[in-house]
This record gives structure tokens, C-alpha cells and sequence, in this order.
């Protein structure tokens, strides 16, 4: 239920179309949902703009599937991020509208009609390995309406890939970049535009890149301005927060 | 020589009111302007919309007097941090409008009228000894002419004191929260408000706080969507980029 | 063998109803039974309040059915933390009494009748995937006597879920919080009630999380005094300390 | 204020023996005082049953001075850690019942007359150098009304030291061990007492010990069960943890 | 070929009971022998007073059998460690003397006749988790003819098992002490014994154990002096040093 | 394309032998052939001397298909890294020439007729399990033309057959040493020659070892002169560089 | 009081020749002295062979007296390790018989004659930086009575250094090699001689060093057999060990 | 003394122009020469092809000027690094010739005249506070007769710096890049040269940068091929790398 509904819902009783007992019916879930195992917090999207996500990590299929359940019968557009295709299987029939994103590992309802934004969204990854990673925050951006551009495989390495895409990253509103290894990428691309850059380093590398650090210090300590950074492999972060940015 | 200035003086020379030599003389530094032990980047505003910055830390007093001597020349405004109050003395004759900023560390001099936007940055802060670093964001924020709102020490070991200034902060576009130790109020604030949120880990506490790192990888793994981070006691990097947010 | 039985044992052998040699036999393994892997302290309960429990990890199947056969043969309750499913089995007929936790990975055996505690430990979880921690913190305080309360996925990023349950958590006599990612949830707890908050940090997260430091060091440096923190995962050492704490 | 001031209060403006304004004035900073820099957590005695610590270390003189003197208006006792020696001096005027204490590097003035305890707190060192951590912990605990027993210099290089305390150890209702190095005391004292065990870890020691981290990660992975842990050096959170357990 | 044999060689040449042909064929690899992948260092007895042995981890079945092959040809009793049971079938059947220790991972073929030395090597374990380690070091002692005594599970948390083997221990002439988790053991040994102690932390344990990482900087730390350290899970190395030690 | 061949492509132009469209068909994919996952660097070669190397690992076997399938069409020689026996095998038809290197787990497609180095590079390991990565980089060198010569299992335990071999190794132009464990080869070598030592420290080993850590940091802080280090297991890296000097 | 001094004692009480209560005069310090601050460990001779040293770092010049004087009233040598030259100086009135090494930062007082032992301890350095860890190895060894031999600045970068030395290091009966950086040297001399070999790590050198980690880690993870390592700078622990060792 | 020199005595000697006693003079410190607390490595020139060069970290003032005033009666150029201003005065009457270079903190005495290298070692910086390591690295070069170009301040937060610098860095045989921070630099670089590219982390940064691991673990991690790296702040390093490989 977002800001606008429940507005609505209020105004209904005001006026007497509504009564009391069937808005409680519609008001009884309205902080929390408490499920066995969980309590699944109904209230975040007039809190802060966003219905609440489900971490598929960690889950049971089960535990997946009740929630899943319980949350089609709200209105609000559903993503799960971290699932794994056998564990999308067991959900596959729940909704027919229902969307898997292998590359991604989310899945996807959409419950309302998409109202595109006007400006995009830059995902520009490094290398094709971190592609998994940028396809977790374009999916994450576009179920939430983001218009997303994808600018893949640019890293320092051969750096004419990154400017011929320049005047077309420049574009976008607020950009997105993915990197193992250094992360050396987002510093480049920082100093090079005008909009504030979202960095999220990758896993992908061996030795010393210690499963991402390499990256994450690399990109905490960029010296270029305008950059900040989500956890490694934070995908969904990294596209939630740009479209929060791109919404402003 | 922002954008603007850049495109008024193509069309002088377009319509020959300026001479080319004379044109060439303004263009002479566009790129950058090589001092012997540093070269300044002057395109910087062009391509990003922001000035160089002067990073003061370990450079001497001499170098640094020498790089703002010759951005005097220019037109930006000039913000210089982690400048020591000693160095600030030796340099303090450059201009009638240098300011040094104790508690931030930082040393302004303000070449353009203000416009300060319409809307605020909130500068949120865990604790009193989280407030250098705090400043640093918000003369950052204000000398690119963002309005700031100050909210200090209203970290969560005593949470009624965010409640009663959620509102203000709820009203803000973009929001700063500094804190060290476990670094926990990015995620709270995080769950609390609509707007992006830059979180901004202290080297504050001791013992396993390990110089800002306990706080650093908390905020990286919160468990609040609309969350990053930047480097550990960068006051600077938050300001600058929430500024670039808020500009958007 | 506890310090009322033993007492008892000693008067009767001064009354002379027991025998030495019948004596003798009942404090054979009073100190330690010597198996040929491992030495099983006995005398625990003597010294400590409470029996040997069983670590399972890292131990045979062969190792643990030994060691559990031997100590049914004692008057102690039995715990055994860590025990995969298919070993359980392997040791399901040793008593009718045995019983299996799965989601606590434990194993207990009930052999004194439970005089449940008049007051309550709190054990309270950040996420749904803290709950086999939380779990085996629970199976351990009950074996040992102690009346529990769980209040499961109550996380700052929706802290609305533990206001509605903080009347309930003040009431009991110790709390413990589990809690993964940045494990901020301690923090806001120890600010909130006047009882001692044990802290366990999980290794639920992921990237920055590096396998439970992030949740680690944000407890041990939290800002709200009167929290103590116990092993990553180690739901086994915080509910036998606030079942200690809850009986004093 | 506590909580039986507050419910005092609140019956006289029942009774009608204080009028609304001037229980206002004494309501007024109820939740917290805005000082310029810090906003000074007044609720936190009626919600934790504990008044506001002020942590010295990275306040300025003149920061600790305005918040003593705030503090010295209410009714209780005022504890101030990591004070250093000339800091102490600076505020020295503020009250004649101003208390250093050197070692402990503390500062408290008492308010209300002192009701011991009838049990005690054990505070336990394994070395002479870690005095610092443990007298903190002990001043902390004693301006709380516990009674203390100090055992120092008994760790496991010569256990026998620790063996002729023991039985006094075991007297007290919680023990705080205090130790650096491989930290290993904890380990013991927790398989030998039957009561609730706060280890502390130092900083004391040097090259593998990394500023306590080998004492910090040896006591959380201690073999024995009913023992937590503090941040490295935090004899403050130990005492004040012993002092809340030793109250339940 | 040891010192004796090779003076014996020498000898002979000299006296022309052999001619230099034949000492050439026995000489030839003298110093290494230069298999494809690896050059197998003969002439480290000579030098060290030891053969070389096997580390069997990371080694092929292929090499492995190669490497025995031509290490059967020699006179020196063979000890090949880290050797997975699957591997060891594998080349069983190259000498009727070989022989497989389970629980060590070891696989030994003496080819000498034993001369046990008179004093023993004490091998102290804390746990039961910590036998492989352990058996490890018993068995590469014992391939160097030194007489071994095994102390299983004695570790700190119940410590009068510990005691009750002192007086055992202490006869022997060299100590090594096998402990996972907080690996306080070797300290206290350390304190209690007049002879070496040999500390090898193990992996043993979960979380802030960070597979070993606790218990080796403990030892490092470790109050007591007469301890050293070897690397994490090191039993070969702890028996292999103790047998210097004790022939000494 | 190399540099000759743009060059000569170029001139044949001027002199009409080529017409514009068919050299516009040539240099279509000069800079990079945009994939749909990847973007590979033709441009490479031109730039830096080198083509574009694969590397394998993260990359399903189908996108290691599709970009083999295109640099089939190129001129240059072809070496795909990281690529595992199973996914050779489903590539093994693209081409009669291809080849897979199973100890290095590479893949080479030699495009132009061999024309190898005059002088050599020397591989030189520590141990046999250094092998795997020692082999990277002679494949790499090799497939570059560089001469190579292997000096395996020399390590500093027996550093006699590191003598034994040092008039060899000194006769080359530069000198891979690739270790594990303490990494101490490098120091040694660097000592004893007077050619550049690019040091690999390999993952090779347990405990203490860290995945590689120990001899990263070993060979980082080597007090021998003339040393440069890659990433831990970097064959690729090593073998790179080497030749890349040798062709100096 | 050592072993000796105890059975004589003894022995006179049995014969008469001293009375009960002058034996307990010399017994009543027996187990450890209770100072303040401090429990000084008398026992430790007895039980371990050593009299109790002094931890200097940490200590405050008024403890070092308090407890060097008590000291001197007994019959051991006197040892105190970690002591600052100004605090030497206010103790150094205490005893015409006090020694302050320098270089070593450690002061004695010998009370017993030297009888010095037969065979000696060899104590290796790397570089000339090593030297004050070595020294303190040496004056430990020495005030133990053992004859020691000083091999310095013999690294590997020359090594040529140690093969001069070599043969009078094989001569001593336990090797003592001190070393920063990559901390090489053990390995090397591990390989080469037929003693046991204590290896010391210092925090001699700089960045990827990290304060002696990196020959920390190269040490334990060293490729020869024979090597056992103590605490990064512990001087004092290898030269007591090797004297232990040594006097086997 | 390096080979050509020592060539020219033995013919000498063998023409009988030298005669032995005057031969075994030159000789006598051929190998090294044996002060007190360190052992010169006189015969690296011979080795290695480079004298040795004097580490000025870590030892004193007399050390150093003992070990300078040896080496001045040698034919070799001299090069002492990590020597302070004050200690350079202690020792500046040693010879005319010798010179301090402040920024690099180094001192050289040219002993031969220099006869420079046709080609140049291009020394590339990040920022202006990586100058004081990039000079040492010149100086390096330089003393070894290397011509030296030097490219301060062109990191990839105004990459056009860079790319303005690009064809004169191609000229170059070799590239040392010196960064600090992200350490983003040698990635460009090595995706943009057909040179071998020496990367050195500077420790310059704050935060994240955990003294010069950040730059480290990028570099190392570096997606470009034909960059290895040497010890942060390790300017010494790299510029004697460079000379070897520049000389080949």
C-alpha cells in the first residue's frame, strides 16, 4: 500500500463510503504481515517510497513461496533477488505474470502497469565476468520504472571502449558501474562526467583480489569525487539506489 | 572557466568581437596548468560541472600556496581540505576572502555570488566526535552552494532523539549520515526515510573499531536498501556528492 | 552427577547406608570419564553449575554415539550442538527420550523432569536467516530450564516490527539478540531496555560481510553499553550465558 | 532523573501540590538537552535504568566542561571515561565532590549517597599491565552502587595465583576477567566458576597480539561456555555490564 | 644415504674394497634426483640428519607413486603426510611394509629397524577435534624412532583433566601441545612444565576461529616463555622438530 | 591487425590498389567487435604489441565459443587462460590447430608461423605444486615466441639443486620464479643474478599460508633488488611480462 | 629459590638443624609475593626451571623498582626485558651488580656465578636492523648461563654471507635466526643445518611488511623442516627457549 | 670491484705485473667485508651486476657513517635511501661529492663518471603527494646511469593530463607508475604501452587505504597485462628494476 492508497483509504472513511470494520480489514496488515518466520513489512513503501524486497539468500523454498504468497495479494510490484533457478521453479506457479531472470538470479511480478521514467539509468560494467552483477541492478531499476542503459565490457584495459559510449553515458542521469578485479573503472568514469556515480565492486578476480576486496578498497579510496560505493556484488543496491537518484 | 564562460567566448570569437590571440590567451590553461610538482586540472568544471579540488594532506605549505595563488586567477570558487590551522596562516594574505573552517579543516575562498538551492541537504551525525568530519561535508556542500541542515549526535543509543528530528530530515533531498564505532545509523535512517542516503563511516571509537573499519564494513552490509558509502572519515566525498544529488 | 547428589552420597557413606567400596564405584568417573578419543568432564557440573555439553561438529558418528551412550548412563540432561541431520539418525535409538532440532541442528535428552524459570530470556533476531542461531539459543537456555520468548525478524531497516514488541522484551530478565549483515540490532536494543543484551553476531550476508566480521566488530564496538558479544553463530554460548544470567 | 523522581512528579501534579509550569520546567530536557554539539540523553536513566556516560576521548576541554556542568544540575551520578590527567584539571572546579581517578583514567562526581550491593563483582587481571582496563571497569561498576573485589596479576603463566583466589572468585556474582596477550584466562576462569564470566581483551602486548586482536579473537572463541566479550580496552562496558547482572 | 654410510663409501674407495664405478653408481644421486616434476633432495639426511619427506597434498596419484618408487630404492625409513585414503590404495601395493595411519592422513614404510630413543615426546591435545593433527605429529616422531606419549583432551575448559596427567608429562622431554579455538593450552603447559613446548593451533572451531587464525596468534602471544609455534594444523612439523629436539 | 599490416593496408590505399569500402570492411572491427556480453579489444595489438588475451575463467562455455569463433577470423595468435579440461572439450572442433595445455589449463591457437627469441626466459619453482602455474606462464611466453627454459622443484629446503642449475638460469634474459608457502625463492635468486626476477607466489600450501598471503607479502618485502611481483597464481601475468622484456 | 635450595631446606627441617619457624620465614614467599600491583611468581623456578623475568613494557619506573627490589632480596638472576634507557637509570642504584645492555634494552643482575654450558646457541641475523631483537636473544640466553655465538647481517640477498658462517653454526646445538621483511633466512638455514632452528620474526622493514606480518607468515609457512616460530620482536622468548633446548 | 676490474687483476696477476701479496689486498674484501654490526656485500657488483646499496631505515647515524666511509675507498657510485635530513649532515664531510637529495631523502657519491643510457625509464605519477617516492625511484635510475623522464601528476581523475604525456611515455623503455589511493594508474597505463610498466603503491590516501593496500591490492589485481608491482613506497625498488631492465 503506497502514500497515494492509503490517502484514498482515510478520505473513504471521512466521507462514510467506506466503514470502519471492512478499512481495518485493509489497515490490518498495514505495518507488518507476522508470518511464522518472518515479518514482512508492509509499511516500508509509505515509509520510504518502496515496497520491501525479498533476500532470496538464506531461504528456504518454503519460506520463499509463503511469502511470495502473501505478497501477490498486495498491489505493489514484487522482486526477489539471490534466487536460484531450482528455487524459481518451485514458485514458477503462483503467478502467471510471474518473471525469471536467469543472468540476474531475481525474479519479478509486476503488478502495476510500468510508468517509465524520462531519463535512464547508465549499468556499465568492466568485463563480461561482472555482467551477473549489472544484470541484478538493471532488473532491479526497471521493476521499480527506471529506464536503463547498458554500456558492457569497458574496463581500463582497452579504454577506447569507455569513450566511444562516453556521450551516451554522459546522457543518463545518474550511472551505475561494475568492476572486479582493481576496480579501477568507476575513478576513470568519475572523473570524466557530471553525474554522480554509483560504484559496486565485483567478486570477479583471484589472489589478491580476496573474493572483492581488492576492488571495494579500491573503490572506497577512488580520487575522483562523486563516487561512493555498495557492497560487493550489491547489484540490487547499486539499481535500487540509482533509481531512488534517478526519481529525485 | 566553467561552461558557460567557455561557450561565451567561442561566440566573441565567432562574431570577432574577441581576437583569436587574445582567445588563446583565456584557452591557454583550459586543459590544465602545469606547475612544476603538480598540474591542475582547470577542465575539470567542464566535464564534471565541479573545480579541482585541493586535497591539502601531504602537500607543504609552499605547493599549496602556489596552487591557490594561481586558481586566485581564475574564477571558481576554491575549497581546500585537510588543511592544518598553521598552513592556513601561511596562507591567509592570499585573499581578503579566504575562510579556514576550524573544525572542518578546510579553507574556502568564494570567487562567485551564492545561489544557494532551493532544497536542503541533511548532515546527520552519530556522535559529538563524528562532527570534523561532519563539517567537512556540509562547507563542502555549501561552498558549491547547496543549503545545508546540521542534525548532530542523534545516533542509536538513544533513538528518540532521531525520532524527534525525523520530520526535518524527511523533508531534505539527500542525506549524510556520519557515524563511527559500529556505524549502525546509516541502516535506521536508511529504513526511515525516501531519500538516498550517503553514509559516511568515523575513525572514531576504539579497540575493534580497527580506525574506521568496523564502522566502514557496517555500512556496507546494511541491511537498508538506498545506502552507500563512501571512504572512512570522508567528509569531503559525501558533501561533494551529495551536493551533485541534489543539483540533479 | 550435581553438587546436591554428591553431598547426599557423602552423608550416607557417614551414616554408613553406602558402603566405601558401593561409593567407590558411584565417583569412579566423578572427575572425568577417560573414552579413548576424549575425556568426558564430569565433574562440570560440580564446578560449573551445569553438565559437559556436546560440540558435534568435527566429531565421528562413531565418536558421538559412544560419548552419548556413556553419559545416558548419567542423571544430567543432554545437549549436543552442531549435529548434522544424518548423524542424528545415527543415534536416534539410543533413548526413546532423544530428540532432534532440525532447524537448531541439536540433539537433546530430557532426563530430570523441567522446573521451568519464573522469568524469561528474549531471544530476538534481525532476519529470517538468523533464525537457525537463534534457535540453537533456544534449545540450549530450555534444556538448561529456562522459559523463552522469540521475537524473530525484527531488524532496523523496518524498526517499527521491534517497537511493536519492545513491552514484551523489557519483561524478561536477559536478552538475546542475534543478528547478521552490520548487526546494528543490538546496538538499538542495548539503547532501549534495562537488561543485559547478549550479542551474537551470524554470518548471514554476504561480500563485506566477510562470513560474519562486519556483524562482529558493530557489536563489539557498539555504542550502547551493557551488551556483550559471544562467537560468530555461537546461538549454543549466548543461550547457555542467559540461562546462567537468568538463574542467578 | 529516574524513574521514581519522574512517577513522584507526576503525582504531585495529581495531587495538585506542583503546578503544571513548574513541572514543565522540570519535564523541559526530559528526553534529552540540546547542547550546540552534543544533544545530551536525559531518558536514557527511566529507560535503561542507567543515567548517560559521557565518553571523554575526542571531546575538547571546553565540550566536556559544558556537559559536567549540565549534568551537575540533575540528580545523578556523573561518570566521565578517558579523561586525561590535564583534561581533569580543567573541569576540577566544577563540584568539590569531584573525583580523578588516575589510573582509571576517570572522573566522577557522586550525587546521590551510596547503596552497596550486598553481593560483589570479581574484577580479575591476568597481567599488571592491564590495571588501566580493570580499574575502569571497577570505578565504572562501584558508581553504581556494586561492591567489588579486585584479584590482579593471576593469569595462566603461574596458575597457582589464580587457584589461592578461587574461592573468593567464586563468592561474587559475576567476574570480569581482564586480559591481553593470548588472552587466555577467560577460558580458565570460565571452566572453574559457576557464574557469569565478562572478558576484556587488551591492548597489552606486542607483534602478533595486533593491539588485542589476538586476546579479542581468543576469548570469543573460548572453550568454555558462559563467557562474553567486550570491545579491546573497554573496562567501562565490562563494569557496567557486571554492575546491570549483578542487580538483576 | 646418511653420514655413516656415506664415511663407510669413502672408506672403502680408499682401502679398494669398491671401485670408483661402482661408488659412482651409489653416488649418482647423491644430491638430488631429477625426476620430471620434481628433484628429490637425497642428500638432506647427510646434511639435516633427515631424508626427505613426502608432502602428499597437491601431489598426482601419478607422482606420488613415482616419488615412492624411487624413494624405496634408498635405505631411509619414507614418511609421505596429507595422503587422502583413495591415494594411498593407490600405491599400496608397492611394498608390503607400507603402511597407512587413517586418522594422521599419513603413510609410512620403515625400512630400518627401529631404535627407540629413551625419553618420550609428550603430544597434548585440547580436544577431540584436534586428534588428526596430533596423530600426525605422533606418527612422524615415531617413523624417527622416538618414543611418543599421547594426553587427549585435556584442554583448558574442564583443566583438572590436565592435572591429573602432569606428573606424566612432565617426565617427558619435549612437549607439543595441539589446541583449536582460543588455543590456550601451550600457555598454561608453558607455566606448569620445565621442559619445550611445541604449540600447533588448529583449525578446529567456527567464526572468529577464521580457520585457525585465533588459536595461532594466541600462541604467538602466549604469556609463558619456553614456547614456539608452528603453522596452523602443522602436526608433521611439530613431531619432526620434537624428534630433533629429543635426540639432541 | 598488427601495426605492419595496418600500415601496408594504409598505403595500398594511397596507392589505389584498395578501395575504400574494402578497407572500410577491414577496419570495421579495428578498435573492438562489439559482442553482445563482451567487447573485444582488437585495437590491442597497435596499441600495446600484444592481441587480446582470453580469460576464461566466469565465462560460460558458449561466450568462450563465440569469441574464439571471431578471433578464428583475425591474424593473430590466440590463448584463452583459466579454460577447464571440459570446456576445451567443447570448443576442441573451431579449429585443427587448436590446443590444450592441461597442467597450465590453457588453450592456444597458433596463427603465425613460430619465429622464437634468441635469448631465453627461465621458469624457475620452488616445488611440484607450483607446477600448474609455472606452466601458465611458459605457454604464455611460448605462444609469444619467447624461448623458455624450465628449472622445476629447486626450492630453498634444498638449495643445492638451486646451484646446481644457477649457470643456466644466469644465461637467460629475465627470470620467473614461481612459489608458494614462505615465497623465499625469489629473495634467493634475486641475490645470485644479475637479470630482472618477476616473482609469482602461488596459493600453494595451508594454514598459515592464507590462500597465498604469506608468499605475496614475502616476495613484496624481498631485500633482494630486482624483483617485481604479480598477482598470486598469475602464470598468465608472469609469462606476459617476461616475454614482453625479453623481446626489449 | 630453585629445586635445590628447596630439598636442602627441607632436609634441615628433617635434621633439626633449622627450626620450624625460620623455615617458614624462608618459605612464606614460596608461591608468589603479593605487591600491589602485582604477583610475583617465586614458585617459578621449581616448577619450570626459571626464575620469574621482568615484562618491562607497560610498567611504570616506581613498579620496575618495587619489584627489582623485592627481587634482589632473593637468590636468582635477575632479568628484566622491554626496559627504556631513562628508567634503567632509576633503578640503577638498586645494585652495583646492575647491567644495562642497550642495544638489547634489557637489564640484569647476575647473582649466581656463570657456569657457563659446553655447547653453544647460535643467534643468526638477516641485516643489520635485526640486531637489537638479537641481542636481547643473547643477554636472555647468557643470564641463563649459556655460551652463544653471534652470526650477523648474513641475509639472503648475499648469501654467500651465511655459507661462511656455515660451518661454525653447524657447531652450535640449537640455532636462534632473526629476521624482518620476507623473513627468508629460517628456510634457508632450516635446509641447511641438522638443529633445531627458532626463527624470530622483527618489524624491520616497510609497507606490504605490515609491522613484521609478512616474516611472521613467511616463517610459519617456511618450507624446512626443523623451524618453530615465536612472536614477532620476542627476542627474549627464542633466547629462553634456546636455552632450554640447549641445556637438555 | 665489478667484473671488468677484477678480470684486469687476474691478468695482472697472471702476467706477473701484480704480484700475489699486492693481488690478495684487492681481494681481501672480494666477498664482503665484515664491520661490526653488519657484513658489506662487496661482491654484488660481480653478482649481480650492482653494488650493494645502503638501506638508511633503521640504522644509526655512526652505522651509517661507518659504513659510507668504507665504501668511499671502494670504485663504486654510492646510494644510500631512507636517509633523514639531520643524518645527511652527520655525514656530508665525508666526501665532496657526496650529494642529498631532500625530496627522494636519498644521498649519492658518483664515484664514475656517468655515461647515460640511450633509451629512457619514464617515471609516471598519480598525484603531486606520490613525488617524494617517485624521486627516490629517479635518483635510483639516475645514479645507475639510466636517463630518466619524469611525469608527474596525471592520474585518471583528469586522465586528459595523461594522454597529453602518451606519446612521450611510449618513447620510454620502460614505465615505473607511482600511485597512492586506488592505485588506477598502471592499469591505464598497461592497457595504453607496449612497455614492460613497473607499478609502486604509494601509502598516500587515508581511510580505506590502510597505509598503501589499497594501491596494492589494486596494482597486484591490475586487468592489464605487462604490470607487476614492488613494496608500497618501495621508489628504490622500481627505479633499480627499471635501470636492470632499461640496461638489458
Amino acid at each position: 500500500m503506497d502514500k497515494k492508497k492509503l490517502k484514498k483509504l482515510l478520505e473513504d472513511v471521512q466521507e462514510g463510503s467506506t466503514d470502519i470494520d471492512r478499512a481495518m480489514e485493509h489497515l490490518d496488515d498495514l505495518t507488518y504481515k507476522n508470518l511464522d518466520f518472518a515479518k514482512i513489512d508492509n509499511h516500508r513503501e509509505i515509509r520510504t517510497g518502496y515496497p520491501e524486497v525479498i533476500f532470496g539468500q538464506g531461504k528456504t523454498p518454503e519460506q520463499l513461496r509463503e511469502i511470495i504468497s502473501f505478497m501477490i495479494s498486495k498491489e505493489s510490484n514484487i522482486l526477489a533477488t539471490r534466487v536460484d533457478p531450482e528455487v524459481s521453479g518451485y514458485v514458477s506457479d503462483l503467478s502467471p505474470d510471474i518473471q525469471y531472470h536467469k543472468l540476474a538470479r531475481c525474479l519479478t511480478i509486476r503488478k502495476k502497469p510500468a510508468e517509465k521514467t524520462a531519463e535512464s539509468i547508465a549499468v556499465v560494467t568492466a568485463g563480461t565476468g561482472d555482467l551477473p552483477v549489472a544484470e541484478e541492478a538493471c532488473v532491479t531499476a526497471e521493476i521499480f520504472d527506471n529506464r536503463v542503459e547498458r554500456f558492457f565490457d569497458v574496463g581500463v584495459a582497452g579504454v577506447h571502449r569507455l569513450y566511444d559510449n562516453l556521450d551516451d553515458i554522459r546522457k543518463c542521469r545518474v550511472v551505475v558501474v561494475v568492476a572486479g578485479m582493481e576496480g579501477a573503472l568507476p575513478s576513470l568514469v568519475g572523473g570524466l562526467v557530471d553525474k554522480p556515480v554509483i560504484a559496486v565492486p565485483t567478486s570477479i578476480g583471484y589472489g589478491a583480489n580476496f573474493s572483492g576486496l581488492s576492488a571495494l578498497l579500491g573503490m572506497l579510496t577512488s580520487c575522483a569525487a562523486g563516487v561512493s560505493v555498495v557492497n560487493i556484488d550489491n547489484g540490487f543496491g547499486a539499481g535500487y539506489l540509482a533509481g531512488m537518484i534517478n526519481k529525485l
